[in-house]
């Protein structure tokens, strides 16, 4: 049996033909041309699956199932996107109209929630039951799968982890908060402390990699600074480690899942953030006496979200 | 059928006989003496079990199983206490000791999460099936229920909720961390908070009620000001309030219980509390366009231990 996995972003929609293994036989993806209606969308999204099972020589019968990973806040049960502030989506029926056009059970769920499905499946966690997966890019993604399934709470909206506040009173977050852990621990939160270090600091590295364009500082330039060296640029790579690892080890210290995957471009930073990574969270976590978290880079890349959606109805 | 359930404290050992539906029987007490060896103090907790039986009237064939509620990390799987710092055990084999004088099931668990299943059985959140108990006391004791069972992660360690940073580098934490919820949302909390306000503030009506004595405060005196409309007061109950919320809103976004039950010395300020603390937890949820956890006052008091032990059982 195979399933379908569909990945909704806001620029472009994904799918896949997926065995149950979590191997991707065929994909394929077209642009998501947001701000039309959910109708035309999820057309879209229905054409692209007929087509992905015809190149993938596959008959329609043998596929089991369609998930679909969107951006937002899902009904999983009633398969009903509740709102996606990305997709300007509020209470789109998923479910009913996908199966408008085909006639196949049809799953869903959050992207990061697939993300952490994928890696359970088949990634970093593939050898546990329970693990987190986060994403640190624009935002601080999160998806907890408990027992191997994905775990949202009774509402569907939990795992929502880079909306924990870890410095009460601090940065102000897009959620409205202060002090969010996607405040500090976010590619968008190491760029904005990389700049504030360049210009506190004239002399560094830092702004010789910019020519002096704050602008062109990303995510990965304080970390290129403290490769040569560079003072500011060590400080504020190990201030921004410090705070991923505080939310981790919040996470560690409340669910305790037996592997954390790290995904998104930081992660691609590998044992030179790892490391230091691991180091903060054993002075940090509370039981010693037991088995710890293991900590890995996340290994599903942009396939994630295809794979993830397929295993929904595994 | 009943069931035994023993809450092991650092002062006293307490025993009933409950049934099926959480109802205590028969209950009783007896010094726990600590600082003497497993061997004694287990002996002692199946004299009292054999005791509380024969008091209540009930065979020994009524009963299905022995629960502990133990301070500390147990390895509920394996029956032993890894390790408690209160009573200055390490990897006690509970199970296998207490068989030794009753032939019976024997299930451990920490006295946090006896406290939720509790609540989660009979008290305030038998309602629903995921909740989190949350006990404002020395420190912040926290169990997590979901589907109705003690989650508590792969290594049994799980929902230390206290021992999760809210306030990055801020007060000392017993832990070893800095900034943790339980350093600013405790009874022990409240007293610092008071005290300190009290000291900065000579003509705060909190100085009358302590009649300038300083160790005279405790966590009720900051309210007891505000009641007569000490502004002082009025500030250190709502930032600790705040902090609360912090926690609450924290596990909120990050596991979407059902139901949070707040326990604990504090909790008998009753709306006193909640009212702000809804009012907080409003404003900083994440998603609004889902049900809501609902947050009440834990309802089974000193019994919590005793019913949730033996629920464990269940």
């Amino acid at each position: 049996m195979y399933y379908i996995g569909i990945d909704l972003g806001g620029t472009n929609i994904a799918a896949g033909v997926v065995d149950e293994n979590g191997k991707i036989i065929y994909k394929e993806s077209t642009p998501t041309n947001r701000g039309r209606s959910y109708k035309e969308i999820i057309k879209d999204m229905s054409m692209l699956t007929l087509k992905v099972i015809k190149t993938a020589s596959v008959s329609l019968s043998d596929i089991k199932s369609i998930g679909i990973g969107s951006p937002g806040t899902p009904n999983s049960k009633e398969g009903v996107l509740i709102y996606s502030n990305n997709l300007m989506f509020e209470n789109v029926p998923m479910r009913v109209e996908m199966q408008k056009h085909i006639d196949l059970p049809v799953f869903l769920d959050n992207d990061a929630n697939c993300a952490a499905l994928a890696e359970s499946v088949c990634g970093a966690a593939k050898d546990v039951q329970d693990s987190v997966t986060i994403t640190l890019g624009t935002g601080v993604g999160a998806g907890i799968v408990i027992g191997g399934k994905v775990f949202s709470g009774f509402n569907n909206a939990a795992s929502e982890l880079g909306h924990t506040v870890i410095v009460s009173g601090g940065e102000k977050c897009t959620c409205g908060r202060k002090g969010c852990w996607e405040a500090y621990a976010s590619a968008t939160a190491i760029i904005r402390q990389t700049k504030r270090a360049a210009q506190e600091n004239p002399e560094s590295i830092i702004n010789k990699l910019i020519n002096g364009d704050l602008s062109k500082i990303d995510a990965k330039t304080a970390f290129d600074a403290a490769r040569q060296n560079d003072k500011v640029g060590e400080k504020v790579v190990s201030q921004y480690i410090f705070y991923i690892a505080e939310g981790l080890i919040n996470i560690i210290n409340a669910i305790e899942p037996e592997m954390i995957a790290i995904g998104g471009g930081v992660s691609k930073e590998g044992e030179y953030l790892l490391k230091p990574l691991r180091e903060f969270i054993n002075e940090g976590t509370y039981c010693t006496q037991v088995a710890q978290t293991q900590i890995k880079v996340a290994q599903m890349g942009n396939d994630a979200g295809i794979i993830g959606a397929a295993m929904l109805g595994r």
